[in-house]
């Protein structure tokens, strides 16, 4: 299933300098995205090191032939729904042909050239229109840490080891990186009240997670089996599930999060493509012992020894005192994709198994993914405690949950001895004070 | 807020014959849709008693004029997306003209009468490409009946008469009335069992709802207060969410129901739209005594006054042995909208109110709509006390749950004195057996 070729190789380099040991977009990733230059319509590119090819006049250049012509000619609108329509191979074919432009050995470099624009100055978009987005919860330090607040003895729910747990979040609030956070008002009722006020939380949270950029996709009534799902995972980014813990607590039963978390959900802008990550997928960890073995619809030999990605992951705050005093990022968390109890196929395989449709360009949320331990908390709900115990910082302050001006930034990267590593850019926002 | 005019006359009659009189689509109803007549490309329309009015022809037959003639652009495409986003003004002028090309007196009948399709000859697509669907829970016979399954001394969680329960639903399979439903697979844990078991839903039910198609909607961070929530609301339509209860049963703790609702959602495919429905919004049933006041966001006279709707409801069974038969459908429950808890404008305000954007063609389910009493049951869950008493049916067949074969028709109607009744038209669905 994973096929590497000469994309992949570390020594090759670009002739757009800033690529050459780019922490997140050197060559070997090309991460596509839709993104406007200065105030021009949006349009398909792909990120390399500081920089952004311009898609749309590589495509009219003719500088492309074949299936990465048909690819490039699928991306030629405002979003990339119709190019995640045509799977792996047209996807694999325009990184192919975009790798060969931009390495170092290419003849066409003059013709390529304009068509780069600074990244700095370019807006970026959500790469597609997104038609669904679900959100899943295959954290499984998260759930259980989450669970012990609420069931020191028993945190998880029996349920979790058998059900890759989803439910459906809202598309109309995903934004990308980069757009301020404005806290939501809301419904909450405190413990020792006995009626809920209506006011702007005061538990406000993130949630480090990634996201899974659907392909192709599914016809309604036909399920997508497990080993076939993999073919349906156009690409990877990060994700933001903001939260407000207020809110949650007091609206989710029975039906679940909704306004709780619905506000708004940050992702950060570039596909990163299956074939970019190839390299970094590994076998899933072994079960704790104990564990039940997957029902067999959600079992795949393959899956088992490739599902799983080896992706650092991290999370960063500045509060406005910091940036004011022009401190670094304080680190809140560590973690790494691999503490995800379900893999992206098992995920998409039970998405469809009722025969749920899921479309191109749809959104799966893989849920908090933090690690084990106070360093790897992917939310404040579990570094703080439940907001008991607070977060300090170099200045002083103490956070039990996000206070506005607070700017929080996910970041994830892949690393692998033989290869160069790789990153997702950024995904960030800044919280503004409720209207 | 509520404003008659002369199409509401209960004595206005059409040239189209089978108009006068119609249960559902006499020339007081007017519904927007999007047909397909024979194999031709979707459009739009207007139901007219047993035909459809294109009018992308009237439009084009220069048979409007100003605002009119805008709402008609806005709906030239294959959805009425562009022509909900207008809001009222001009969805009110395009009814007041085609309610004057179709009314007896027109004397415009010779160039209109060419652009009348049989609707037997038509297929019915969704009237919206519906960007997000919510499900809501606001029939507190429901709520409270399902609740006392679970919790017989506290069948309502503290948060309900406080909060708006809803949910995100699923968008990508909302279908149009007549698209057969595939009996879903999925995960289930019977009682008596150790482990969860994957296979086709045992307990596949129905539930009477009511959808609301959210108008011009708002932009993210931007709430619509109480006293504007009406204006979004363009119209209404029958609603199945079709649900697999064991599946549900499984799978919804903590996060709510995800694989056990999301398999297929039906809809009637007439927009009834807001001004049709206007004679028939009445003010909202008191609240029983003892229950909390609304807090104030959701509070507001001309909302309290004339927000509720009257609109009777009724869910028909037709098992294929019926149909062998030749019997007629059997009816399973019979309600009115008035059990909503919550007004159509207070669940738009409390999904907006933490900012949550609205987009135009966004569907709201009302949640299932139960009348008191054992002929109001808006499920089988309900129905059958949660599996354990069953339905008995004119042929001596029993149903704890759908079987497959088995159609269920929902059946909306509103009457009033001194206003022709207008209805919603079918939605239906039958069961195909797993595959």
């Amino acid at each position: 299933m994973i096929e590497l070729d000469q994309t992949h190789d570390p020594k090759l380099t670009s002739w757009v300098a800033s690529a050459n040991g780019h922490a997140d977009f050197p060559i070997q990733n090309l991460p596509l995205g839709i993104f406007s230059p200065g105030g021009a319509t949006p349009r398909a590119g792909v990120a390399i090191g500081d920089a952004i090819l311009d898609l749309r006049a590589v495509l009219d250049g003719g500088l492309l032939s074949g299936s990465a012509e048909r690819a490039a000619q699928a991306a030629r609108g405002n979003d990339l729904n119709n190019l995640l329509a045509l799977g792996a191979g047209p996807r694999r074919a325009l990184r192919q042909a975009v790798s060969n432009l931009l390495a170092e050995a290419s003849s066409l470099r003059s013709r390529v050239e304009p068509l780069l624009y600074k990244a700095s100055d370019c807006l970026l978009d959500l790469p597609a229109r997104i038609g669904d987005y679900t959100d899943f919860y295959v954290g499984i330090h998260h759930a259980t840490t989450v669970g012990k607040l609420f069931r020191p003895d028993n945190p998880l729910l029996p349920n979790y080891k058998y059900v890759p747990i989803g439910y459906h979040g809202r598309a109309s609030s995903v934004r990308p990186s980069g757009i301020p956070l404005i806290r939501p008002l809301g419904q909450a009722k405190r413990p020792e009240a006995e009626t809920p006020t209506f006011g702007p939380s005061t538990r406000l949270d993130y949630e480090l997670e990634l996201g899974v950029w659907v392909g192709p996709g599914n016809e309604l009534g036909v399920p997508i089996g497990i080993s076939a799902a993999a073919d349906h995972l156009a690409g990877l980014c990060l994700l933001n599930d903001w939260s407000a813990r207020d809110i949650q607590a007091w609206e989710y039963q029975p039906l679940g999060p909704f306004l709780a978390k619905n506000f708004a959900t940050t992702i950060s802008p570039w596909i990163v493509t299956a074939e970019a990550l190839a390299p970094f997928r590994i076998a899933q960890p072994p079960r704790p012992a104990g564990d039940p073995t997957p029902l067999p619809y959600l079992t795949d030999a393959a899956d088992q020894a490739e599902g799983a990605f080896d992706i650092e992951l991290e999370v960063l705050l500045t509060t406005a005192e910091m940036r004011a005093r022009g401190l670094t990022a304080h680190p809140l968390a560590r973690s790494n994709a691999l503490h995800m109890y379900w893999t992206a196929a098992q995920m998409i395989t039970h998405h469809t198994s009722n025969g749920c449709n899921l479309r191109p360009g749809d959104l799966l949320g893989t849920g908090t993914i933090s690690g084990p331990g106070q360093d790897g908390c992917g939310s404040l709900l579990e570094a703080s405690q439940g907001g008991k115990n607070p977060i300090r910082l170099e200045t002083g302050e103490e956070r039990h949950f996000l206070e506005d001006g607070d700017e929080v930034l996910l970041r994830g990267r892949c690393r692998r001895e033989g290869f160069a590593p790789i990153g997702f850019g950024e995904c960030r926002a800044v919280i503004r004070p409720a209207l």
